[in-house]
């Protein structure tokens, strides 16, 4: 992606935001597009790894409250052969001295889900480009607020929602675009992707033994796993909306009118539990969420939008991808049977 | 199947029916049953196939009131060298005179929708075993007034949804009461089949030409079609919900608790007359039916289901299965991309 495709991806980031005025195109530094990443987890760090490559990027400053982070992303920069970036850390407020610095002219925010909201005002009021990984908010108000900002501000502010950059998704937005399938009718998508080793582990790997959360683990398990005790319904809805919101035109001509979501019965989370840690107390925990959520949406122009979360259980991976229209149809779904510990699992 | 077997899946056909007391078992032939069928037009000579082949089914009379139809059967009979059935024809109520045969054991229905609830509650009046095609009735209160019925008259009720009967779909049946899956969570089923070339014809061959339905027509465009004139919703779940039904012991220990279902805009039989008859005013025609609608279904158990209604669209022929539990998933879906006139469809 070229400064110039940054910069267009920017401005339609989030459907329904100004196009931003051509003043403000990273106008400050000539050569080299200054960024700042605050949060370098297991995510962050792969937005490294991307700025690393790239001779039109600098990557001036991090932002970390834990230093396993920081110095994996060290070691990034040494191997890289890059000079290291300035570091911040100390505290949740750490990010804002980062925002203080007038040479940064964007920032990759990868945090947990419920700093983003604040890091991206923030940041956007810091007069810098926003990329915020997904989800942008929790509550309805908090995406208002980041619009409302957004319009008082005139930052962009991109989702890095990635699903809408995959190849065959991409491939299919054309297709769509070029009315290969004729007028669309209904789309589906989802995210229906086994987290259970990732939710939980045993404080010393990342990923697939034993049945721990909380600050006291590694990765995602320390603040994500939290959010399934307290909240039913899809809570990670992006990977399938992001793509079927491009494919419909959504707040650009079309819109999302109305909405039910069914949960089932939450049960997949403590059956993990209990097999890879017998005996574990968290197996006895009540998980609010569902293991499947199910949400149908309509939307203003009369097609029909399905949408999964389906995370809690045993699955090959598969986003679950529908589009489907007058003259034809794609589905990207696993046609699979999978039993845990007989089969073998495709995961992405 | 043999007397036992057909017996059996009777007394289970409608999960919730009584078990019938053994005293009624055909007991009136010993060695033949004798069997009456309903409506013999693309559906019911099927029936009618199957029966033949059997030596322990006698196929005693038939009932259309389309010659046609009556004649093929004739030729089937012939064929296969079995004496002919007499034949009740002249007008809606001629099957009345065959329900009226003392020696007739049971009857298939295999008529147009509307007219299955009242053929099945006079055939368990007649005393007759009834296998009836899906649907079983169009309203709520026909499903329950067919249920009262047999209550009363104690004569078993069988919906003939073959989709329970699919090799995969009993073999899952079979994997889920193993318990392969672990405790069930939720599942999917829907009808995915691509019908507008049955719902529209030239009233001289039965598929894929022409863009006429009604009276003058061939096959299921003779009544089918308007159903999608008048109704808006999924007017025909069973290929979907009779096996989710089983999988889930619905009415059998567990029970749908309710329900919700979107419908997207309806563009796709307008098109197609469009396509395949330029310039005809059926085209113009408001199907109030969507072209895909979606169903989402709540369990006492706690499960959730997903069905879909989807025949208006060009598309590969798929139920969309899905039985996902705490150890496992099923998924029996075209995984594909097809566009109608440049992709090869598989058809069933």
């Amino acid at each position: 992606m070229d400064r110039r495709e940054f910069v267009k991806n920017t401005a339609v980031g989030i459907a329904g935001l100004t196009i931003l005025p051509s003043g403000l195109l990273f106008a400050k530094n000539a050569d080299k597009v200054k960024l700042g990443y605050i949060g370098v987890g297991l995510r962050g760090r792969n937005h490294i790894s991307e700025g690393l490559l790239r001779d039109d990027v600098e990557i001036v400053a991090i932002c970390d409250i834990q230093e396993s982070s920081l110095k994996y992303c060290r070691e990034q920069f040494v191997k890289a052969k890059k000079k290291l970036p300035t570091e911040y850390t100390g505290g949740l407020d750490a990010y804002k001295k980062l925002l203080a610095r007038k040479d940064i002219d964007g920032v990759i925010i990868a945090t947990p889900w419920q700093f983003h909201k604040e890091q991206a005002i923030d940041a956007m009021r810091a007069g810098k480009y926003v990329g915020c990984e997904v989800i942008a908010g929790i509550s309805v108000e908090d995406h208002w607020d980041i619009l409302k900002v957004h319009e008082e501000t005139k930052m962009p502010y991109m989702t890095l929602e990635n699903v809408c950059y995959r190849r065959d998704v991409m491939a299919v937005l054309n297709m769509v675009r070029q009315n290969l399938f004729g007028e669309l009718v209904h789309c589906e998508g989802g995210y229906q992707h086994d987290l259970r080793g990732i939710l939980f582990n045993d404080g010393k790997s990342f990923y697939g033994k034993g049945g721990e959360f909380g600050p006291n683990t590694m990765g995602e398990s320390q603040w994500r796993t939290q959010w399934n005790i307290e909240r039913d319904g899809d809570i990670y809805p992006t990977h399938g909306a992001g793509p079927v919101m491009h494919y419909l035109d959504i707040n650009a001509g079309n819109r999302f009118t109305n909405l039910v979501s069914f949960s089932s019965k939450s049960v997949g989370l403590n059956h993990y539990i209990d097999k890879v840690s017998p005996g574990n107390k968290n197996a006895k925990i009540k998980f609010k969420n569902g293991d499947v959520t199910t949400t149908m949406i309509n939307c203003a122009n009369g097609e029909t939008v399905t949408l999964s979360h389906d995370v809690h259980l045993p699955r090959p991976y598969s986003l679950g991808f529908r589009v489907q229209g007058t003259d034809g149809i794609w589905m990207d779904v696993a046609n699979s049977i999978y039993i845990e510990g007989k089969s073998e699992k495709e995961d992405v």
